[in-house]
């Protein structure tokens, strides 16, 4: 836990979003799997802040630099270390909020842990650059994941109140999530794109910031990856889901609202198909008993609106233990959720390695 | 991963449900710590199946013999291993079924894993059966919490399309908390009761089942619990939650809903008082940055319906390889929420308790 | 760590010299896997107190009662728990002893970490009957190994001044292995066994006890098994051996000796024999860079001499601050060797199944 | 496991002796810790090859980068990250060997394990190089270990067959300790040190190396650190001394001779003085039943002559299929002991913090 993720593809996060470099390494990589770099860099620009209206003015060309681990474009067995300098960090924009406590960021909650040691630049550890790393592994993740014939994508299932449609979850097809991947605003139905672009604008007009959910699909997993209870993909994509700073809820199938259907609609029938076992509905997401069954792997994802916005905010100054108002100033995204569409797939990525990993380890001997 | 749970607060947890034991094992309570079997009980009671028409026939008095760690009413240091033996089991029910697989039960995802080796009789270690260890953890970890200032409670927010009223997140009161752990039906309206049993009437009556949501509330956390990313209390409440069999989502604070809020409602306004920092609003759950901001804890976990129903449904024989009519035999629970409520409870202790002992190592040498 | 070891062949031990039960949790056991009870129980009989001079007059069956993780004698690939009952404990012995800390026993280590709480009847969690858990576990760990062509065997390789042979360790036959697992005082030399005897019938009769030497060899390893650093075969192995109460040095290949020695000594040449590489000596013992190379693993472990004695010692009273003399009465081993031969086994075979899988995990996805 | 250690004291390595980098991940220092970079640096310095004819010619300076988890000097509580830029490489010198494997190395091993990709320049990840993250980790750790009263020192306690004194391990004092770090070829009876230098020179004209045995000590640690079995302290620092490179024996107190002991000589007799329980002897070496008693903790390891040497050796070429006779070319210490005397101490106090923070965790809601 805290820094560091996984028994079987093992991931080490590090850095401060204005200190001098963050990365990560991962321990577990088979030695020999080929790391396509340029695929990597491509997954990495989804995640970058550019010059789309939605992101934050922060330029970072997150080149990623891998100092081991890696020798003729091959993975070694060794750890892999990749570092992403920081070249564009304006700390004085924070030096005076480090007493004052930004609402709905880490600000008081890492204050008290860390007794004001914390890096409070620009949120320090806690800041969303940190979901760089994540990216980065989850690329890797999912070349492993290519060679086994899985695929994942995802997209915008809503911002604000605009909704996108969502996928169908029994017949999600690959061609579909290799689309999303390459769409700057990816949506099901591009049409929603104007809508949510607009909701986004009218907040950023206000100084104020918007939300949305994310939804993501791995299509390709053979049924069997995960456990029962502590190891189910559920958990372990879960807690992955949930190290995503903003990310407060995590559902999968028809999640929330499994809780008002009956068990005739819920289960999901099987029949079948061409000697393989095959569901006519997906409301478990292609999870059951925490174990994949075969059916596309469904996740869904809210965040929450970015917490750096423009407006007056009533907070605290913890130095001199006093009510303040706050203007948050700095650059930020009105809505960090298209940047964040690739964040959940690596997280899913990341989570169905680990478990591969953890079957083979449970089946080696027999 | 897998059966194994913690870095601090290890839990182990064993057993299936027609086997002659389940148990659990618990490595890390603190040497010295009063262990108070009476109170233990009461919450294995709250579990358990009883005469409550929610609830499936099957009679087990959950009674944990405790076979090593405990001396004298307090905890050796050693672990702590407690046992349940199975007595009320009838397996003919299931023999027939171990071919031919349940709708929405892991059985065809564990049959795949397990190469069909799994224990098929009554769901083997995937039974809802494996929630009674998690409870009796969970106990053990309420009872460290409480001399912590730290009160646990949990109601039924929803049964089908009934729902209870929500906390208030700001103004969670302990007493509250402790009234619904002495309710059999814990509502924080009562009067919601008569019309969620007769949801759960009407689809048992129809040979069907229905699911719902768990609200839980943790009072008297101090700030600074957790960390960020794979630290977090969400990653770690919220995979411990994942692995209640039956959960298929779950949130923290606003949840799901602030997807659709902008940063100015969403963002918990901070104030002084009595020389303490807090907000005037808790959308985020008391969770910012993953660690606790001393605000009330509050996660919703939503239980799909049971899977287990008497209807018809559509399933196949994986040895036959073929399509088959499946109805299913046995004593299942309608609804499953009540006796859930106590289950969630659980693990939301169980995770406090880890992550407040890994903040005590991360504090220990400075 | 504490009372778990491994992330793959997961290992959990609990109980007490003089509790209800100790037993063990082993999850990772591949689904299917035959388990040979008879095979375990012969192997807890190996270290079970019988009716050997050496041994402490205590007798106990050590019956494992397997309560979780098998049916129809496989695994069903959830947690394996295995129980044993204590049934011939005799705590009157103990009593007064609580606040007199035995010399070179766990007493006064223990009693300062679990501030006065731990168990002290017949060492509590300390005893070294505790490693009935870790034979169990070793039995079954060999049964996978075995189907993987792996066999081991150990023998006493010294007690006190008395030596054995040692292993050829080029040329150690998996015959000689099979035979050293069904003798008693498991010997090389079978002619050293009455000189040894004297040494601890001399020892016994005046209240005093002596250690010695095990060496263990496990043919059959394949290359590759191990990492480079924390996953070493050597610090794996030589972690599990040194949680063996008494153990006191490890060493792998010539171990101690290495250190006066030239490199052209003790470099292994390699040369092709039959399309494979063999190492012409084995000074290495199997190991290098932490990772098997195909020759046998050779690990050697010094036994302290049993620290209850029934001598008088200097000693403390911790309740009262004062100083004591001390007589230890109670049944003890005045060697404790002959019976350890089969937990140094286990350990090495539980080592080499967790590498085994983890390698599994490292090349899965290739 | 493999590239990461500890569960409270979280140490990831990474880097290959002649790629871009080195390096090293430490998640668990508490936040505020006041981090002394020119005390690492003194300590990196120990380790360093420098002009000492007993090392290699390779001249690295060895400095630390640190790019996160620091900040005005102190800990931020986030993991902290640090570098070591590989800027002498000469991988000419290896280029010819990769299917050539050298005698007493990983090669053969590594190259099975990772199937032929692991970076055979140098010995890859497997390089003694690896042990600088090793001494930076340590030097972390005995920064909060000083903090808490605990100083350690280590000595050469042979070179081939040249002995130097031991400690006395009931009277280790903290002075002789630091004398000893400020040591470039730390004795005990420095009058050694001409008969050491001679045998190393005497193998080094004829093409060969020698090992030797590292004696460490700790003073100040408070009685009660460790567990009994897996947590051992033994187990701990056992495990992290075998993962030092070139370690092929590691024992505690009087190690291997205690098994030629009676109890009644290596049982250590206690006495109360000044209120506190010490003993009278330490053959234990400061640990009984896995936990720390308060005295001085020894630990022993022997270290294999450097295996890289001039001299002609059998081998084979793995890709040919055939026996080789092998030159090793570059640049090798004739004895690598004088700088892994600091490594071994690294391993010790990573070892101590991280049973110290465990029993923090432990103790810390009672």
């Amino acid at each position: 836990m805290r820094g560091q993720f996984g028994e079987h593809f093992k991931l080490t996060i590090f850095g401060e979003s204005h200190g001098p470099a963050i990365g990560m390494v991962i321990d577990g990589i088979p030695a020999g799997t080929a790391i396509d770099e340029a695929e990597i860099a491509r997954h990495m620009a989804r995640r970058a802040p550019g010059n789309d209206p939605t992101a934050t003015a922060r330029k970072e060309a997150d080149h990623v630099r891998i100092v081991s681990g890696l020798l003729g474009g091959r993975a070694t067995g060794a750890p892999l270390c990749g570092l992403i300098e920081n070249t564009n960090t304006r700390s004085g924009d924070y030096a005076q909020m480090s007493a004052r406590m930004r609402p709905g960021h880490a600000d008081y909650a890492g204050y008290v842990k860390y007794r004001g040691y914390n890096d409070p630049r620009g949120g320090g550890h806690f800041s969303g650059r940190l979901t760089a790393p994540l990216v980065f592994a989850g690329s890797i993740a999912r070349q492993l994941l290519q060679a086994q014939g899985v695929t994942l994508g995802a997209h915008i299932a809503a911002i604000a109140n605009v909704q996108d449609a969502r996928f169908d979850p029994v017949h999600v097809e690959e061609e579909t999530l290799r689309g999303l991947q390459a769409m700057r605003f990816p949506l099901l139905e591009p049409q929603r794109e104007a809508a949510m672009r607009a909701a986004v604008e009218a907040a950023r007009a206000e100084g104020d910031s918007v939300g949305g959910i994310i939804e993501c699909a791995a299509v390709g997993v053979q049924p069997g990856i995960g456990s029962p209870f502590f190891g189910s993909l559920e958990s372990v994509a879960g807690a992955l889901a949930f190290s995503v700073p903003a990310v407060k809820a995590v559902e999968f199938g028809d999640g929330m609202q499994m809780a008002a259907m009956r068990a005739s609609q819920a289960n999901d029938p099987m029949r079948m198909a061409d000697g393989q076992v095959r569901c006519l509905s997906n409301h478990n997401g292609g999870v059951t008993g925490g174990i994949t069954n075969g059916m596309p792997v469904i996740l869904r994802a809210a965040v929450k609106p970015t917490p750096s916005i423009a407006r007056a905010q009533q907070s605290v100054d913890v130095r001199a233990g006093e009510d303040v108002t706050l203007t948050v100033t700095g650059r930020h995204d009105p809505c960090i959720v298209p940047r964040a569409v690739v964040v959940i797939e690596s997280i899913l990525a990341i989570a169905l390695c680990e478990l591969m990993m953890d079957d083979a380890a449970c089946s080696a001997l027999i």
